[in-house]
């Protein structure tokens, strides 16, 4: 295991929307959760020297880089964490781990699933001398979520045998939404499938237990063309709807995905990603069904989870609308009392306390970078079936689709 | 146009669960709608003169028959309202169109392609002598669904991108649930395709006005064998869970159905039709996102429809909760005040009164033979999907399928 | 017992909207209830003869009077159904068990205590011969409200503590909505607080088992002064916005009623009644919280009860969505599928159920005529405390109040 | 106005459930916010050394009290924030705004009149020096009530006829809970009213602009005794359930208060405040009703706004699910993207950002201590009228109260 400096030192990458969620996120997670060993962030590493100067005051963050190649290498870093688009995973976690740091890496793991696959060799090797790596699929770490998984777990669901998940947002229905880079293949890999697509298959499978064992695709790009965003825009992009010019640029990622798959243990389940539900804002939902009982949830109440249990008495059952903010549930006793609930950053702090103390406790994180890529090679799948028209079993997709 | 009795004398085939939905809906649509022509229900028709005397006793009918031949080729006879099984669908209606009757027939129209394929053409040659046929897509006749066409044709929901389907049912979950009819492919057809599948399938294409090109779809029979029924049971077997014998038999039908469109139009869809979501009582449910709106619909809670107008300044939107219980709305000013709320069987008084009123102005009813001509269409391209595991254009499936 | 007619002949004054919906049920209730005695409606009677005609031509009624004194006495009525407003009830029901007819009169019982007072005494004295009388309080019958009551009688709800019960709708929030007769105290009796807050006095006591021992309340005529109905307009008036005339008058009931309550075994209790809360149509809500449980239901969504069970373990519990219709649930087995959910008609059809049963059984029918008295004293405690600014007991309002 | 460290320096005395969660506020607000000026946490003050001393090295505070008196007077504080029981709000209050320090108070602002009148006539001579004084409302700063304010001020909800609010928790359903310092009117004034009531009553007010008249209560305390709490316990008790010693004593609060109210602007109001709701648990409600439209809402559902537009077509009109997350609903622009959710203690970064902006700008910041007298003499006339079963005008009890 790498020496460690007290407090651990880490390096952040990227300073936009996910930066700052992260960096928040790591001062906050040692003021409710025990850690074993307190985190500092110490670096924050982006292209432009301004910005990321001036989310370093605003962070309290005392160093700022803008190359990050010096950042992975250096002595004083322990832990690097990686917000940037998806084309700079790979070489960023490749060299960090390299050089013996701890990696938390932003979803989706890689734009291919060659690059995929090189970082999860990475990991493991690394993971022989205690170097630990874990991949930011959050959402797992939302209270209702993670007590779902303790439905599955303790057998009040049963045998299961659907998973219907979407995963809704709107933001591009307007034709004249700029080109933003997440609406590029070049850096994004791929639109709401990657995106958006990536959390609920991980959620799926990971919930469930199953594995996705193959998958029939349609996938659609509504919008073929968009404005050129006016400004050359660093990271940015989600969250401003900036003017956009005259000249119109070439959306080279898909606008929607849907998807069946069957489960390795017998399941039937329908996806759907998608920027393109008008008034959905951000409505990840997953619905499950088995013998004994269902779940279902919304992001959108992420604070509730309804469950139904099958093997009570029907005329007293309905699905329950749980308030998951009960000291017993996951996550939720070491906030506010029952009832107050928490917010989309509290499962980022969440992520960060599990990671720290794997790190502190020399356990292993979860999920891995094989998670990660195990959700690229149905991504994978998921492009090949898309393309082909045909049935796609998951992961006889040759590395370089 | 053939001669009409005054009132309409009305022959029912069937009285079980549909029959007494039926006959219920023939004698109050009169009372609340203006209709042309009183519709008087003269006969009931079933194998059991014993079940049929009963029925006919409850709902008031003079005459019961136990042999639908003779019933629809009776001078007496105006009109053939079919509510058996599937399988007996296709030889009555055939018989009563040739007979110049006009037919109102439970969906799925038929239990094969060719059946469908003869049904309509007799149907068509029939409408040239003033003859009317209709299919009972019930639904489309919610007065939430009716308004939600309302919002389509009338622009509000703008360029359609999406439709997610699904009709949700848990009934069968219980392994020891016996072998009704409807689990019987010789009698039903299908399993839940047929049954539940149809319906979605229906509205989606009603609704939006797009027709499925082509889809890709998985089923599955999750409980391969069950309890034979200890009585023989007639038509009866969906609403009582009659205990089981020792001895089983097989499934013979999908206990559940997923399947992926895409329309003539560029929308994708998601499809899902099962027995087995624990919970899911009667959940038909459709959502559709265009470009200038959403709306949201869930039979289970059938008075309400969920709309989005994304022309609308965003902070001031959401998906609003309308009670389609206004007069403006469909249907809904012959009944009480705003928000006291209709159920299931008003959907068939409404089914009622169109036919009625299109048989004393004659018009063309709808959903026309064609329109379920077309949804079988589509059943059998899933079917042949799911069996080939690729994707099936609508249209291309062998009349044999 | 008086003797009764094979089918039981029943008069029904009144044709305006409670009148059809009493006539659809009488005709409904035998074909889904086993009655032990068949109804048959036969005379309609209501001041326009055009009218009642027209009526009793849709509802296949034989006989039309306009004179209730003229059917009330008649031999051939058996049943007296009184659907008129509230200023005809006391003469038409007194008249009516005089002459030993059993009496369905509608709510609220009377338009004040003294009749109420007389009425209830008749009933009384009647019974002694076996005349049957019951008031028309239909929203007991719901059947998520029927297992409310059962809910609270199996201990599943334990000690009370708390009742909340609203009844809001927003029909005269326009200031030009017209005059009609139920903003005319001496037509009415009163306004909200009669024609809605009836309905939750009678709810909350009749599920709690609680009495209410005295209330505190305020009351408001908001809008002062109304266009006149620019026709006469008979009985109607709730359901159609006619165009009001130039000339106003005097509303002289109250829009709201608000009050709260101490039961006679401890619980506290907040009502409110009202035609101004926008946007709410018919919502009657009522929630009630127990040591052991509480339920909540508003009738906007008439087929779900909201329970949570306050013995089982927190982290699993949460308000379930009960969807009321299952065949164990009350009413319910005599319907539809599970799931496919019913409307406010079907409660007046469990209550034309319930009261003929008792009369062929020969048992009390519930809600008497004494629970409408009991009804009645609240609502003039509610008067008396509004106009007084004082806590008022229940029971000690002079009748002449 | 008063010299300012920079950053200014603050000092928070108490350091449980409430401490914990300003901490984090004073900590996070400068992160999302600009604020003129960076605020630092300076000095935690409490009973317990050690408590405090745990407290300020898990919030990275340098520098530990236990005696207020020491802290308030201190020249290297500028601010005193008082999250104590509110026994002791007063004495803190009056000593630091005397010593020149701007204050920021939890509510309810004293437990009593007199108090509270001092405190406030002490703020309003310290605001002449520029001292800054502000009471910890702060559902108020929830993104959706602050929008719902905003309706209320752009004429969306017209002339206001109801007001239904009600705080709804469930935490001392169990006769067994231990006599928490909450249920001791010597440290805690009253029960559920001063804890919960005190906010819907500020909201109330707050969000129609219209003041409470007068009212008229009930109170009640349904578990007269409980068991003394095994340890002594500091300020601590919401939270944990500790196991309760043989012994009990007397509960000297009310669990529940129900009140009317009628509003200077002729509104009436329904107030219900209690901790014997089975199944709530922060169920914080409030809708308003008036001529244009109206809004309800419900904290367990805080990212939520329901909206109802009274002005456009019925037809198309419900309430409106508003997700308050976008960048042009109030705070949430400084946030995550629309639908991501924020949680409670977002509401108290919201309150220390606005309470900062008014001091670095030299503005008067809201809610005052003169709000909250005035919430304290709403609560004194409910307490007055709950005793003498009469009606109570506000503002006419006396100071003794």
């Amino acid at each position: 295991m790498p020496q460690l400096h007290r407090p651990l030192k880490v390096a952040l990458v990227g300073y936009s929307f996910m930066g700052s969620i992260h960096a928040q996120a790591w001062a906050t997670a040692p003021r409710f959760f025990d850690l074993g060993v307190d985190p500092e962030l110490a670096v924050v590493c982006g292209r432009s020297a301004d910005a990321a100067g001036s989310f370093a005051r605003k962070f309290l963050v005392d160093r700022v880089e803008t190359d990050w190649r010096k950042v992975v290498t250096d002595p004083e870093v322990d832990v690097v964490d990686i917000c940037t688009p998806g084309k700079l995973h790979s070489p960023i976690a490749l060299a960090a781990l390299e050089a013996g740091k701890h990696v938390l890496c932003e979803k989706p793991l890689a734009n291919s699933l060659e690059e995929a696959r090189q970082m999860t060799m990475a990991a493991e090797n690394a993971a022989t001398c205690g170097v630990k790596s874990m991949v930011g699929f959050s959402y797992r770490r939302t209270p209702a979520l993670a007590y779902a998984k303790q439905l599955v777990d303790n057998g009040s669901i049963g045998t299961i045998r659907h998973v219907r998940a979407a995963y809704l947002q709107d933001w591009i229905t307007d034709e004249d939404f700029p080109l933003v880079w997440r609406l590029d293949r070049e850096q994004a890999g791929t639109g709401a499938l990657g995106d958006l697509g990536a959390h609920i298959i991980d959620l799926a499978q990971h919930l469930t237990g199953h594995k996705i064992a193959g998958v029939s695709a349609l996938t659609e790009t509504f919008v073929p063309t968009r404005p050129l965003p006016s400004t050359s825009g660093g990271l940015s992009g989600t969250s401003a709807h900036s003017a956009g010019t005259a000249e119109r640029g070439e959306v080279t990622v898909d606008d929607a995905a849907i998807f069946l798959a069957r489960t390795d243990r017998g399941a039937l389940a329908t996806f759907e990603a998608t920027r393109f539900a008008s008034g959905r804002k951000n409505a990840l939902r997953i619905e499950v069904n088995g013998s004994k009982g269902s779940f279902a949830f919304d992001f959108e109440a992420l604070n509730e989870l309804e469950f139904y249990d099958n093997t009570q008495p029907t005329s007293s059952e309905g699905f329950r609308r749980i308030l998951v903010t009960e000291p017993e549930h996951p996550y939720a006793g070491a906030w506010w009392p029952a009832g107050h609930g928490l917010g989309y950053d509290h499962t980022f702090v969440h992520q960060i306390a599990d990671f720290v103390r794997c790190i502190a406790q020399d356990k292993t994180p979860s999920p891995s970078f094989r998670d990660g890529l195990q959700v690229q090679q149905v991504l994978a799948a998921v492009e090949a079936s898309a393309a082909g028209q045909q049935w796609q079993p998951v992961g006889h997709v040759p590395a370089t689709a």
